[in-house]
């Protein structure tokens, strides 16, 4: 199954100049969502994973059913302000300005193996903000994987930069 | 199992007074979890839905692996400027003011049969703004399932207003 396919360019989103990758078509093909799932859970099913991590909201969409295939907690990673329980935050700079990011603090603990998912990498920010909060609760990464690369962005760089070795479906 | 047991109280959430159920625990469970996908499996696949509509971000959670199950597409509900191509809208009344809920404009086609899925049944604002949405593009919904239910709040009443026949896995 060729995936670039199931993804949609929409230029000009979300600002001028700038083309935006949208994977709600890969979605609304039970197909092509099963393909990747599939291809995640063959790429990841002996990675030693103990949990698997996800960003709200899109990683949320790839994470939690490999986490169910998998058999191993899902741990969401969310905005400030977003989870009700007692928060571990990490903020992270971005090329302006910054972001932050949390996660419950019993939701990591110190020796777990963790896997990231997520459906993009494109500057590797957020990735590398994730990469932060799980390695200052003590978490080893033991596998990272996208359903998307923007080979034209320096997100594949900024993973190595941090010691994480990802992996990729697609690259555009 | 009892899935209560795996439901945190968290009290003065968002603000005082408030009591907010926390999921999060059923997700760090993958029996849990796995039981919950299980109930709302059960319940819900001869419902005769050509798709799964779910809102941003915990609906995901549980929308996407049922869509995945079912074999059918996963529809991403969202707030404004969070979906990338054409956007189908809905403002609606909450006690205090209003909130607006988009899908893309071809996420639901006329006399398409939905499975709306969310994780939480509060007062029902957020349901109700769902319900109309999927209406107002002409689908018509088969089936509501929540993982939780808040009885002490009304929306067991606004879904019954709404002509939805819902169900979920526990009360509380």
């Amino acid at each position: 199954m060729n995936l670039r396919h199931y993804v949609r360019d929409i230029p000009d989103y979300p600002k001028k100049g700038i083309t935006f990758y949208d994977i709600t078509p890969i979605l609304s093909s039970p197909e092509a969502f099963q393909y990747v799932m599939d291809q995640l859970y063959e790429k990841y099913k002996n990675c030693g994973a103990d949990k698997i991590v996800a960003a709200d909201a899109r990683g949320f969409i790839f994470g939690a059913p490999l986490a169910l295939r998998m058999g191993v907690p899902f741990i969401p990673v969310r905005k400030p302000g977003k989870l009700p329980f007692k928060n571990r935050c990490v903020t992270y700079d971005l090329e302006y300005g910054s972001d932050t990011l949390c996660m419950h603090v019993d939701a990591v603990d110190p020796g777990d193996k963790i896997l990231m998912i997520d459906d993009l990498l494109a500057t590797g920010g957020t990735a590398e903000g994730m990469v932060q909060l799980v390695k200052e609760a003590g978490g080893e990464i033991v596998g990272c994987g996208f359903v998307i690369q923007l080979g034209f962005l320096d997100g594949d760089k900024v993973m190595k930069a941090a010691g994480v070795d990802h992996d990729f479906l697609i690259e555009v």
